[in-house]
């Protein structure tokens, strides 16, 4: 009997966050995976970390790359496709001896989550369920009180890797947007959002839900560093700003 | 002493998709809100069923209109501002009163949520929190179990009300979109789809996460019937079509 696969999505980093589903996953599962980074528990880990039974088993799957690494694209695929086909190969090898494998996700799995790169390897061959979860985006929102769409807004997601000309096209011809990535790129997301019109309304989010967060208006953020995770918001609803 | 004004996020309609913190809000609330249509409870009353505490005040927001009304433009914004006014007055009597009120709100309060349009006219008058919850869309894509976007994808969020061209237009410019709004634009999203030439990745939903549920490729479902709040998703990933 092969066990089953959940993608458990543990929402933004408020531990309260987490759905009863995701509990009750928790509590079904023999393995609990998770993606990290050397040396780092994780935020997904942290999140969880009062709901793993005692004697689980823990798999935890760290990143070969960081997240804005200087290397060249090529090398870059060929680490991070390696990387998950072994990370594949681990959860299916517990779900072939029959165990029950929760991969946790922060925010939703299916939505920019590693988890999905199991999926696509693991969900034809195994018994697969996935729980999905309040997005780091909502939970941005959410903290800092607006209205993010309304009605027949049209709203976009664009990284803040995006060429600066780009940006700008993208934000002018949509009512409501987030930009995620932001790190390095918060110089150029700032001036894309200037040739659009959009500065004013635009708001800053670092560790969104979690005990260290904070935010600003973006026009108030110095340019002088943002982590690689932080948000920028423009709500299409000016009434609240 | 005022109340506390707190927007809960019920999530998509599969009661294990509330957070703890939802049902922790549940259980302090002197009174639960819900808006709804006349003669019906409401999906989000339904959702939260098990966790209303006996005698707790129930303040249910009665729709003055449907969702798909045949009126112009200018009867409809009168009578939903009205009817967004009387709510806010009501709510706002039992905070001045003291009393707690939980609004509820599917999915995600501050994304397309009625929620709203309390918050910008209460969140200045009194203490507020905003709780975020699972939305549709990702109850959605979760269920048919398809990467919705990953890395660098732009993901956008359409009404279905737009225009065929507009639509089109957006859908060619974008890898992955979620077109909420479907009822009867489903004729008219096709075309859009088609035109595009992404007719062949998009998959239709409709009642997410609830019991009744089902889904399909698009280009297999007949233009006879759609519900208002069915969604369509196009993956910006085709490795799991």
């Amino acid at each position: 009997m092969s066990g089953r696969l959940t993608g458990v999505g543990t929402g933004p980093g408020d531990p309260e966050l987490l759905t009863l589903k995701a509990v009750r996953a928790l509590s079904e599962a023999d393995v609990v995976a998770h993606f990290a980074k050397r040396g780092n528990d994780g935020n997904a880990r942290r999140i969880v970390a009062a709901h793993l039974k005692p004697g689980i088993i823990e798999l935890p799957l760290l990143y070969p790359v960081t997240t804005e690494i200087e290397t060249s694209y090529e090398d870059y695929r060929s680490a991070i496709t390696g990387f998950y086909e072994d990370s594949a190969a681990a959860v299916g090898a517990h779900l072939s001896a029959g165990r029950n494998v929760a991969v946790l996700s922060e925010g939703d799995p299916l939505f920019y989550g590693s988890y999905m790169h199991l999926h696509v390897r693991l969900a034809h061959l195994h018994s697969t369920e996935v729980i999905p979860g309040v997005t780091a985006m909502s939970g941005c929102w959410s903290e800092v009180g607006v209205p993010i769409a309304q009605g027949d807004d049209i709203l976009t997601v664009l990284p803040g890797t995006l060429a600066e000309d780009e940006l700008a096209r993208r934000l002018l011809d949509v009512d409501a947007a987030v930009i995620m990535k932001v790190g390095r790129n918060l110089p150029k997301i700032r001036r894309a959002l200037k040739a659009a019109g959009k500065l004013s309304r635009a708001i800053y989010v670092e560790r969104g839900t979690m005990a260290s967060r904070t935010n600003m208006k973006l026009a108030d953020k110095p340019d002088d560093r943002a982590p690689y995770f932080s948000l920028v918001l423009v709500p299409g609803w000016e009434a609240m700003l």
